[in-house]
């Protein structure tokens, strides 16, 4: 056990005892290194470990805090996959990771966003523009759920031209696919429940769980095809599984696509215990290959696939249109929709429904991709060159992100200080499960154009690295 | 008991038997009619009632199916209101009461909305198209919550230049309202907690506590000066309260606001008992008299009031912009946002930001209110003519929605059915609440210009009314 690690479990148990009063600030980090006799560079990283726990928060200006409602128990570190459900508490770190990302302005390979450069920005305000400008006034009651008509139709005519069959009565329009998740994960499942999720998997399925106060069962997942069915056969067979939560296509951090068999094995091995499976298919554009590839929604003859996507990775991230097609649960979700924000702001959605009638969707969609295929190849290729032997790099078929598994001895989120006193970013890989199994695991985003900087960043990683091995 | 409640009572309980399953589609209107030896009418009404008590649910072409997740039991009728806290399920006929709004011309007197053509929409999209054609592109990842720091600086200037004590950190945008006040009652109570609402309440108070699986204990509230404070007193010393939701100015329906000696004693009491308060104060700049009214923020001492508010009801309503002052729930208000809809869309943050520092805020305000300050006295002069003996009218203080009281004998779910049959539509009572107290209530909208249209409607209003006492 490293030292930072003993300061963290230390300070952890206080709280515990209630030596600590939620609320109540910790000890500064200069305070702590003489009280404990320790560097400021353990105890920042026994305050980032406690932070990820959920133990303590920062407030900007003031220091560490207790959280006012600290988790029961600290989430079993050494459980087996099987048969331990953990509570999850990501979003601190996730959001603190954010907010250094946007505190450092160099290259951010630690954002979990694609390059905004890329977005068709000018030509969509056009349309908005253009929009309010029609019109003297704009009633809100035109747009409540499931949303504008003309964005839920063109919506469905990109899926039928793909070969998913989509009735757009299904479409429900939502503030990006967060809100899509957090929606449909709620109309399935209820506080307590457990729910299946790949491991690792993008930390907004695991807020979602979070947020609902539902319990995750992290599931193997291998970086080239997808959830381990036969592991999730076993659990769905041993006990109740309230959903399942899946990335098919580019997941985040791994990049994989399932292939259409596994797919279907997937669909039908859930459906066969009428479990409902929430599919995010956020980066469905941002394929590699030659064909846009399929969905759950392909293999779906019950109504229990709930679809998740939007145009935050393809089009405008800021618009912030998502959807759903939640099959069997539509009327619930529609209704969730209206209960959580009313409705989506309406000038977005019929701005990106002109976009898609009028304008080179596809066209922007040919340029994107090429760049990221190329742009993952140069990241791939510098990463085995800079980084310390034993490093592994994903292949990722699509998407903007590669999954980087280093040394064992090296802990990702010591590398994430480090690298941030270079300002510096990267996606420690913590953020992608609750438990510690991807502790030495690095996400790197290889959206922005390459440049002699971003080599400069990488080989600086490769370095820092290097010396925790 | 009427004909159409013991039609709706039987078939409830052949739900509650099972005869029905969930998800199953009960006998068309014109079948149940013939089979029951009704009138059409009457088994409209009937499905109406179901409708709004949670048992069964329209879907669009397809006819009345039994809710997938039918309520365990129904919502007790008789219910004493200090002892029986009630399961919520307003929202499905809300939802169908907006769609009949939205589908009919007519003076939409049920609309919960303002007239939007009083909006200075063309202003704010011309902030709105400059922002974005100053900027290349934008980065999501710079409005993260708690959002634009230059919006929430108008935000606080605001509050500040009218005695309400604010510190702009507190503030976290949202978005509208809703989310604000969905956030802010996650942020304190958990599912099954009991929370405190006013009867009658803003329906939007009920969803959240629906949509969270709480429980609502409805205090009485009176229509000149808001909710009862011994009964409150009487419900926080007997029973664990988790929260109570006000709307201490301008509440809709009732219109009243609060005096500041009696939001001193309700801020005291549950101060007392260390219970947080939401207090959603969308209609704060609507009000008639001289001077902006004060909040319960400004007597709150222990940072237990979460202040909610909109620019919904004053200056724009389709972007979307809320926000939340959650005292000493900031942090988890802050971080529930982020895990609820990750970010407000930036560039409406932006434009309203714009608005506030350079343009006409406070004339145009003054126009508003002096436009409904008016329009609520036609409209209760006309109330008075054209209604029933026995009709009693509220005298609003702000805001733009009338409370009347019909006659007992006139039930508004048979009113609201009868006047949608002249393309005229009106809030029934039954949406205040999930008991049946205001059954012969219903909330008339006069934000809209009177015209010899609306004259035409009131009237028939009463007539068709008048046929029911």
């Amino acid at each position: 056990m490293k030292l930072y690690e003993k300061l963290a479990d230390e300070i952890e148990q206080a709280v515990r005892r209630g030596v600590f009063a939620p609320g109540e600030r910790i000890a500064s980090v200069r305070h702590a290194s003489q009280q404990h006799g320790v560097s400021i560079k353990t105890v920042l990283h026994a305050y980032a470990l406690l932070e990820s726990r959920g133990v303590v928060e920062t407030r900007p200006q003031s220091g560490y805090f207790v959280r006012e409602a600290a988790p029961a128990q600290a989430a079993s570190k050494q459980a087996p996959v099987l048969t331990v459900a953990s509570e999850v508490d990501v979003s601190r770190l996730v959001l603190s990771t954010l907010r250094s990302i946007r505190a450092n302005d160099a290259v951010p390979l630690g954002s979990p966003y694609p390059d905004p450069t890329l977005f068709p920005w000018r030509r969509i305000n056009q349309y908005a523009n253009a929009i309010a400008r029609r019109h003297a006034s704009w009633n809100l009651i035109d747009d409540l759920p499931p949303g504008n008509p003309e964005l839920i139709r063109q919506i469905a005519r990109r899926y039928a031209e793909n070969g998913v069959p989509v009735d757009p009565d299904e479409i429900i329009i939502t503030v990006g696919a967060t809100e899509a998740i957090n929606l449909s994960l709620q109309a399935v499942a209820k506080p307590g429940d457990t729910v299946a999720v790949e491991s690792p998997t993008y930390y907004a399925m695991l807020h979602a769980i979070e947020r609902l106060g539902m319990r995750a069962i992290e599931v193997p997942t291998h970086p080239a095809d997808g959830i381990d069915l036969d592991v999730l056969a076993q659990i769905v067979a041993t006990q109740p599984i309230a959903a399942c939560m899946v990335m098919p296509n580019f997941q985040n951090p791994l990049g994989f696509q399932m292939p259409d068999a596994k797919k279907r094995q997937l669909v039908a091995l859930l459906a066969a215990h009428e479990i409902p499976v929430i599919e995010n298919d956020v980066y469905h554009e941002l394929y590699f290959g030659e064909t846009r590839p399929s969905t759950l929604k392909n293999f779906d003859t019950k109504g229990l696939v709930l679809h998740c996507a939007s145009f935050s990775k393809s089009l405008t991230a800021s618009y912030r249109i998502g959807w759903a097609m939640p099959g069997r649960y539509r009327a619930q979700v529609e209704k969730l929709k209206f209960l959580n924000t009313l409705t989506t702001p309406s000038v977005p959605q019929v701005a990106v429904a002109d976009y898609l009638r009028q304008d080179g969707y596809d066209r922007h969609l040919r340029q994107v991709r090429k760049a990221y295929r190329q742009q993952a190849r140069i990241m791939s290729a510098m990463v085995q060159r800079f980084f310390p032997a034993g490093t592994r790099v994903s292949s990722p078929q699509g998407g903007y992100v590669l999954w980087v598994e280093l040394p064992p001895r090296v802990d990702s989120m010591q590398l994430y200080q480090a690298a941030l006193a270079h300002g510096i970013t990267i996606g420690p890989g913590y953020m992608f499960s609750t438990k510690n199994d991807f502790r030495h695991f690095i996400r790197l985003n290889y959206s922005y154009p390459w440049t002699s900087q971003t080599e400069g960043a990488l080989r600086t990683l490769g370095e820092l690295a290097g010396k925790m091995t």
